[in-house]
């Protein structure tokens, strides 16, 4: 299987490089039917988009979805769904100095040793701008779990930086630039970003996605498992270092008389599993949480050698989010529901759509 | 690809109930001309096995490995690689009586609403005797990584429940059945294992695991990514609820001038990054940790449901580790050699065996 | 994926040598419930296998049959399935004296140019004993699609040498050690291979198989078409060189108005295509044929080299088919079968079990 | 695994419809440091297209490829690369007739059967318009395959219905719009064409496609064979029916000592096997050839049902090929260089570049 390619049955092969003329996936197995015009693509990635506030990149591009192919009248086919969105904002100048010098913590050094060429234009292939196309992706299969399924999936950011969240609430986390669930707190956010800015720094920051209506019985165990298979789907995310399946970490110091999600006839009676256990989907909502290290690209200089094996110090001048972490919260929740559509589909080839296996309690 | 199958090149796939006849696995894609008998699974087989101290379960068996297939006059042919342990202490009466029930926080309850039916001795498919041929599979992919490329994995326990190591000292680690870096611990550890066993409860536990010698260069970005698949394959393992990479998620908190990995000419002066840029390897040690819950079948009872939809207590007799995460260590370096061989293989198929490729600074 | 495995959704792994310890296969996607002993499997392993008559290869192995995994109380759960068959009858002997010489017309020269070590005991994995755990797997497949879906997949002998059938019967098929479709050539059959034996050389063959039942929709363009996925499995067959869908090479020298299939109200008047239009089936028998090679293992003396680089004659003693071609029938039979389930999940996969999408005329 | 990906580690994914926006394909697992410009699509794309003699459907189009991604300063980066080619002939009223009916022998039926819908401007998915990606992707694979092996694949047409060739030289197959190896034949065969035309009825073909420099050791038994995987790729081809290697279907009627191919210190003595023995190439020429089914798109009426359910009479109008067999051949030896490149990274990935391996006879 291609390396570009996610997905078992619901495949998505992304590609295009930062700078290139365009950037764009192929999306296969798409069950036909589903009605998908470019407009629905707007939404998601304007949530991505760079831009969109003072607090991220200042790249500004229209995003425009062309579908070339796979969608017949309003309606996808079974054939292969090909979108491609155009590169027009290709400041390639702001780069140029970089071409020869590896940034610390970046993959500049890494692409150079594995490959002995790179595009240096924005980063290339390892630039976050790739993700643009995971999120047109999962609008397609967004939308199919929720017609489906009534299955939906959303996110946010559960930490930034040191400042975790005073309150919780759904309602906050799409009317901020944040998407922060306290609404409180983001006069105080904006503040520390606008710090964060002026010092040339970057923090990380940690995201939290849910998946509410997912059914009992989604997930292939041994090396399908849903939760194995969501790891690696968010470890993907550029930056990510860390994936937590429900309590994640503080599962190591809890006991199993406190851990264990207790069941009754009415359902559980929590969900410390993050809805997954053995590899499958309990019923509950599936949780998980990534971490995102701090931006590498940041303005304050650091060690490194150039291509001609000698010492150098870079600063990265140009447009970088001072948290990587904000934007991604759409990216994971992509491919969150690219996870479970797939997984949806395995589970309908080999179990068939069956109806409910009693007793269920969710 | 199936689901019981990991790995692209360096395929394994595993078969095998816990209290079935057998269980095994099938090697594809081994490179020929590797000495191999069945003597050398034992090490790591012991290492693996429970009853090996008062600490696990106190299933004894032999495991005693037969190759099947793949291998002539002592080596490797390039053809699969077929080994089978057959199940020889199945005490299948132990479980019989969560036949009918489905034990809380266990699989039990997911692969009956999957499959509409499961094997319920010894949790089946599910159970952690699965591992048993991870380890097998990994000792010839060990093998090969030593003999190939000077690659060693290797790793140790960093935390069980809330006590961390007060020290390091890899020796320590082989020398005491926590795979515990401090000496000076572990008779604490002995007396904390001994209460929580007399409690009737379990807890979890952190597992770090290192590879050195791994050249830069290994990974395929995007979605093949050297840590995304890492994350897949240890979050594999049963009881994993979370996954991290170098820093993981401590790199929340961090800022991007503390986290980043310089380089001078001598090499990097830090790992936050855990070894992995962009997906692919930097020629530092690749570094990863995992969390893994505590035990959930235990001796105190707790709320669930039967087959036959009543509500029922639970308590869960028979042999079980109070911790699942010290068997674990050596569980999840196998994991980490089937992921970096696979990739070692990638790696060569798509950019060859080139020499160095200059500047390499580690 | 491994090359060793057959199928994306119902995946057949198998492995082991001619004179191994064992041959066997693990099965991976099977829908669970599904009713399986391990005396199923007789039938066609006795069809397929060598000794049945004097005509074919007079190994005599009894082929038993043991599950070892994802069967519980006689149904199939939806884990792995692992079989596996011991080899009883290893008369290593026999080809003792063929390790150090590249017989002509076989894998021995190409099996050692690839892997630089060959295991000789019998052809090793080359050896068509492998595909006994193709028919075994079969068995299963075969079960799930005519319990299923009311597929029935047989097979015949349509070409011996330079005879071909004087009649066609389906009953007779399964009457004679030739599965040939006329009883009546029967005798001359039998006088024809006597000669041929006691001549020491071989023919080749040609055998057809039919599916039946198989409804419109199965196939997926452009390179996992229904036809596409036949050819590769016929093919991988021991000593198969031309696979051919309904008219097959016939259909070069036809008209567009004569190979057409017409359709009327009460369905197709004829069958040029082979039940299969743009890789997709078209709800007729799916039919294919494929040519196998005269068997290359010999008594007339054949030059040669050896290990040594040294120019040899080599005669190949032993027990050896003198036509490959007639036991291949039953395995021709399990490839289709299993490219047909495999197909049916994919199918189901993407477009659900719909019911008949109008106008349906098979 | 994407149904419209083909290969494991040269992966190419196509898509697009014959009168969508555009066609494309993601090359990936490219080699990095391949020199390529759009340029040099040009020749291969030109030998495919349409519209280049009055004996070829009269579609014109530039065929112009766009290079998306993967490329930088003109050599491949070993990432993605995305072909797209613009429909820029879209002449739909052609085919607005038939959108509610099903043409005989054509795909139309077994789409709508599957999905449920179909695209039916100019066959939509199941049109040949496809397989110009297949050349543009074979473009890139016959220059590596040529730069790093030596390997040079080529085809001729060799029968146009029921004629076939009276002689043979390479030098005249690029010399005329037939690809047809006999100069002198070619006036007969303009006239043959122009008599089919005129009735218009539709012939089939045979085309055969020969590798030359394939060392010996690439295929991969069981289930990846070589010729498994030519089989696949070449029944993959619009109107094919029919795969053989070497001899074929010619090998029924041979006796062993006529077939197989003695071995002398200075080679083979003659390829009947086609240069596979075993699934794993000898070091002889690969030889592969298909059968093409006559156009089912004919002038000639024919009986058939409409989507309302009713009999209808079809006659095709419209521009299309009286014998797509002839534009095949550039396709089928674009199918082999993509196996052929495939299998070249499979076997580096598993046996490494390994020398000569004693004793090598080609």
């Amino acid at each position: 299987m291609s390396s570009n390619s996610f997905g078992k049955l619901f495949t998505v092969t992304t590609f295009g490089e930062s700078h290139g003329p365009a950037i764009g996936c192929v999306i296969d197995g798409c069950p036909p039917g589903l009605a998908i015009t470019p407009e629905e693509f707007r939404h998601d990635l304007d949530r991505r988009a760079t831009g969109k506030s003072r607090h991220t990149s200042q790249r500004r591009e229209a995003d425009e979805v062309e579908i070339l192919s796979g969608v017949y009248e309003g309606k996808t086919t079974g054939t292969p769904i090909a979108l491609v969105i155009r590169n027009t904002d290709q400041r390639s100048k702001d780069y140029g100095d970089i071409a020869s010098t590896f940034r610390p913590g970046h993959a500049d050094y890494t692409y150079w040793q594995k490959y002995g060429i790179r595009d240096p234009r924005g980063g290339g292939r390892s630039s976050a701008r790739e993700t643009t196309m995971r999120v047109a992706a999962a609008v397609v299969a967004k939308k199919w779990l929720a017609e489906r399924y009534g299955v939906r999936v959303r996110g946010y950011l559960a930490q930034l930086g040191s400042i975790a969240p005073a309150g919780f609430d759904w309602d906050a986390v799409e009317h901020n630039p944040f998407f922060w669930p306290c609404a409180e707190q983001v006069p105080a956010l904006e503040k520390a970003m606008d710090a964060l800015r002026k010092s040339g720094d970057s923090v990380g920051a940690r995201v939290t996605v849910v998946a509410e209506g997912v059914p009992p019985g989604w997930g292939e165990p041994i090396y399908g498992k849903l939760d194995g298979d969501l790891a690696s789907a968010l470890m993907s995310i550029n930056a990510v270092k860390g994936v937590e399946i429900g309590d994640g970490f503080a599962a190591v110091a809890q006991h199993g008389s406190e851990h264990r999600d207790e069941m009754r006839l009415d359902g559980f009676t929590s969900n410390h599993a993050g809805g997954i256990l053995g590899g499958i989907s309990t019923g509950q909502a599936v949780v998980a949480s990534i971490a995102l290290k701090p931006t590498s690209s940041i303005l304050i200089p650091g060690h490194s050698v150039n291509l001609a094996g000698e010492p150098v110090e870079v600063v990265t001048k140009g447009r970088h989010d001072p948290c990587v972490g904000i934007r991604a919260t759409p990216i994971a929740e992509s491919m969150m529901a690219l996870v479970l559509l797939d997984h949806a589909l395995r589970h309908r080839a080999q179990c068939g759509d069956v109806g409910v296996v009693q007793p269920r309690i969710v």
